[in-house]
């Protein structure tokens, strides 16, 4: 098989990658999608770093199985965790989501003083803070931990007009807001959803999403390695979870922006 | 050996079951505990019946490879979703907390209304209305899942006067209240953290939790089996989780009442 009509692998701890599959389809309508999400362990953001590079290689190893011709880690907690780690190990192109927002935030920001929210893990790694460093070493990057926003989203209190994820992003958000931050990284995949609160609290702050960040990635990655499909018909996209695919397909939809069509199978590791 | 002085084991998805182990120490001084909480997993509550059984089987083997002489079942939601299931596997006695509270509610209400609050999974198994039923065939039982209750306990958000987790809970009971019910079951056990809310909302509501009676349960058939330690000598306990030790002790004292004292291992699967 011409290898680049091979499919592009896309893993998540669950459902949040599914805002990243989101913006690939948008920009790659041809391409052919596996993605997976580890929804029998999810979520990562409150574990080891030990725990995380574990499930990582699991992941990453799935979808080899599945012989993708590069992978796209849509999930910070693991690419700031893991992705060292694993590029190491695996003959593969992978795009994370970390260094393509955080090289948009270093190109966006007029002040040079940077936000970033995210899970624990992600906020604890510091890949942020070296990543935006590294495109603009004279910013100053704030970041907060955010654990509630994960299971919040999930339950599908996003809305704007709910007083829960109001509350709690107001008391997130509030230490950034003092720092004068004037671009704010949205450090998970989940987080898109909660967009209309958070830019309804910092009104004047530009917001860095990390689906069209790592999509562009993804993009340069592919034309760089040849690796761009040139059939002329629409992608399939294939979905597989570590748990409950009735409610995969029940709940992606607002993460996706679409049905989900099709089957979603189970993999049991 | 003498069996009598083998050490019990507990397993909870997390910390929720050191609310129990709490009971049992006041109560059960001189016996020794092997806890393990399953942290590289956890939450169970929104996981599917089959994936939450291949977890507490793993969870049993574990403590058995501790030769423990019986089990208890810490955990609402793998009670309620595999006590059936495990206890013909294994040979120990197992004591789980949705039977221990289903029939200490029974006795309590007089009106035969009954509520329940627990995660979707304990919800979805109906382990609740079956067992209090048992009790009482004539009770009503209202159940309700609350998703959103264990991540905000382990956040530290269950203080009275802190508004995020006062709203959720008045979200989640106003269905209970309207049902009138005179007695309320905590069927989580994280859920004791929550006490002084719930009962300000519901002043006049008998709340029974987990802790409590399944002690008294897990005496019963320490003293049917002639299982009980005879040492005179304070019991040691021994915790082991599947992630993060040092997260686990620094947390869990909130939950078990008391310093986590000495070490906690980590096991890998």
């Amino acid at each position: 098989m011409d290898i680049r009509e091979k499919p592009i692998g896309v893993f998540d701890s669950g459902l949040g990658g599914l805002t990243v599959v989101k913006e690939i389809l948008s920009h790659l309508p041809n391409e052919n999608i596996i993605f997976f999400g580890d929804t029998g362990r999810v979520p990562y953001g409150g574990r080891s770093k030990e725990t995380i590079i574990q499930y990582v290689k699991d992941d990453m190893e799935f979808l080899l199985s599945h012989d993708v011709k590069a992978v796209v880690i849509a999930c910070n907690t693991a690419d700031s965790m893991a992705k060292e780690e694993v590029e190491k190990l695996y003959n593969v192109p992978v795009v994370g989501v970390v260094e393509p927002a955080a090289k948009k935030a270093a190109a966006t920001s007029k002040n040079g003083r940077i936000g970033v929210i995210g899970t624990k893990a992600t906020v604890r790694s510091g890949a942020y803070v070296k990543a935006i460093s590294s495109f603009s070493p004279s910013a100053e990057v704030f970041a907060a931990a955010c654990p509630l926003l994960v299971p919040l989203v999930e339950e599908g209190r996003f809305r704007k007009g709910d007083p829960v994820p109001e509350i709690v992003l107001r008391e997130y958000l509030e230490p950034l807001k003092e720092k004068n931050v004037d671009t704010l990284i949205l450090g998970c995949t989940h987080y898109p959803l909660l967009h209309d609160i958070v830019s309804e609290i910092m009104p004047d702050v530009n917001i860095i999403c990390s689906g069209p960040a790592s999509t562009e990635a993804l993009i340069a990655t592919l034309e760089r390695d040849s690796l761009l499909s040139r059939s002329d018909n629409a992608g399939r996209i294939r979905y597989f979870v570590s748990d409950s695919p009735d409610s995969f397909a029940r709940n992606g939809s607002i993460f996706i922006g679409r049905e989900i069509h099709g089957s979603v199978s189970l993999v049991n590791f």
